[in-house]
């Protein structure tokens, strides 16, 4: 069967809220530079008090993702959960708007759409709180068999690993989409998230995922260790091709025994690496969906990470099919 | 007695969301590139359904330049009246973390947080189509007189001249400060707004304002000519001091039957100009509240409105006050 959709996404339905700070901020407010923390509301309400003034724009890791497949031309759907609130009107919104089909059934009643408190410092590093809200309602009769068999690939949001609910939903995603011979793939979100989930993680790595995103600091502590090489190596051996980030080193992509170094893009000035993974994701998903040689899917990622680290927000304020075809992609 | 606000606003509060169009889409949706329309929560729904992927930002013309002056260290409040919802916390949020008091109780029932849709062409001008929602709720009751009395200069938001209620509003605000010996000042907002309101807006000036913000197109409607240098001399025998903007022309400020020219600040890439306007009247009212001369106060204005046209969203991103310490101001 042809595939109606080049990927869908199931993850956390966002809105963020993005502010400027300094580290003095990060450190009375006990945040991780670079980290993302779950939040209750109460908590998201002092944090908010305490922010500087911001800016809200859809987010949510995975829907970034959606949303850069859907600028680089791909047929992108998503599955996620928002409340029916304001702020789930303008997700689902941006979500339409740029072309990824969304029906997910809004929350009729329960918390609000989730909101991730995201403070940026100087050196463009985001550190984010995240008050999950309706998304932790997401369940598996969410998971649309007609979206997730007609993906050639479905991609998964490693923070849903934090509610058992959802990850039900993900086992489910996954035996619609290997009982229809399409893939499956993930992203591991967090180092954090990993740790905390590490034993059930691995298993379903290595027995539902085909392809596998991390970034350094993530496939370190899957395998507890502080060598690099060696954790590239050991997600390789466990699913089909793995794509590691490194920030301004680059990425590496890795398949059948094979390593391929992929350098960053250069950026003028980096201002807020918020979506940058993600993006990343978006370049690297479309251009396996397309049917593109490895080290092509990881520059189509580094390209896109490359253009949302340049201004605010998580998602691409250009079009990417565009840009990739001014940078002879 | 001495100000304890440099500056206070009145103005309409309002959440901006921002997406890009291009000029084929203004078209289709009969908006006049570079206007502010009025339009009902039905077409807000039909053009917000028609609009592109965007950000949402706290926006209102007088509010921006309350959240500038603040900026430029000024001890600013600001009167407006949003809903009890999510995008009005927004709104009150961004205010008190830049610094601006706003005390204005929210309007308990009935129509939302205004919003207003704005599409930015490629050639970097802003249309905007504006939901008033909760705006026009404001009247002469909210007019706090410890705000009016105790702010060197209040300022009023033209656009307000469209509700009645908030009309009575304007005059109690002009009644208490030149009952305290404070002055008064506002912005002409629109061209079709002056054009509306014409026959009320000129006896106002006349009797009631001290100091006047207008564009181009904004004072040669007032005084229904094409001649500019013509509109500038009939608005500047009206009041003490006004202050005409003429993008990348720079702008005039005239006082005393004295005209002074003020260049614009150069811009590299001009992205969005919404709140150009709102930021050249941060510079010059926080100026004339530091009792700086007249070019003075319009370098200040020059430079705000650089930095705000740089990038998408109506609010300065750095801090006003070490920007003009850059700039030997």
């Amino acid at each position: 069967m042809t595939a109606l959709y080049d990927v869908a996404g199931i993850g956390n339905a966002i809105v963020d809220v993005i502010a400027q700070c300094d580290d003095a901020f990060l450190a009375k407010e006990g945040l991780t530079k670079g980290s993302m923390a779950l939040i209750d509301p109460a908590r998201a309400g002092t944090l908010y008090d305490a922010m500087a003034a911001g800016i809200e724009a859809s987010g949510g890791s995975v829907a970034n993702t959606m949303a850069g497949i859907a600028s680089f031309g791909g047929k992108a759907a998503y599955i996620g959960k928002v409340a029916d609130d304001q702020l789930g009107r303008v997700f689902r919104h941006d979500m339409k708007a740029i072309g990824c089909v969304f029906t997910t059934p809004a929350l009729a009643e329960g918390p609000a759409t989730a909101q991730s408190l995201i403070n940026v410092t100087p050196d463009a590093q985001r550190t984010m709180s995240t008050y999950l809200g309706a998304c932790v309602e997401l369940t598996s009769a969410d998971v649309d068999p007609e979206i997730i068999e007609a993906a050639q690939i479905s991609y998964l949001e490693g923070y849903l690993f934090d509610p058992p609910e959802a990850r039900r939903a993900f086992a489910k995603a996954a035996a619609l989409a290997h009982g229809s011979g399409r893939k499956i793939a993930m992203t591991l979100s967090d180092s954090f998230m990993v740790d905390r989930h590490r034993s059930a993680l691995l298993p379903f790595i290595e027995t539902q995922c085909d392809i596998v995103f991390a970034n350094d600091a993530e496939v370190c502590s899957l395998f507890e260790t502080d060598d690099f090489d060696a954790a590239v190596k050991a997600l390789a051996e466990r699913c089909e091709i793995a794509a590691i980030t490194r920030g301004e080193k680059g990425s590496i992509a890795a398949s059948s025994g094979q390593l391929y170094e992929i350098s960053a893009y250069p950026v003028e000035k980096v201002v807020d690496t918020t979506g940058a993974g993600d993006q990343y994701a978006a370049g690297f998903l479309y251009g396996l969906s397309q049917g593109l040689p490895l080290p092509v899917c990881g520059q189509l990622g580094s390209l896109a990470a490359a253009e949302v680290i340049d201004h605010y927000g998580p998602r691409p304020q250009v079009n990417l099919r565009e840009l990739a075809a001014k940078n002879g992609l």
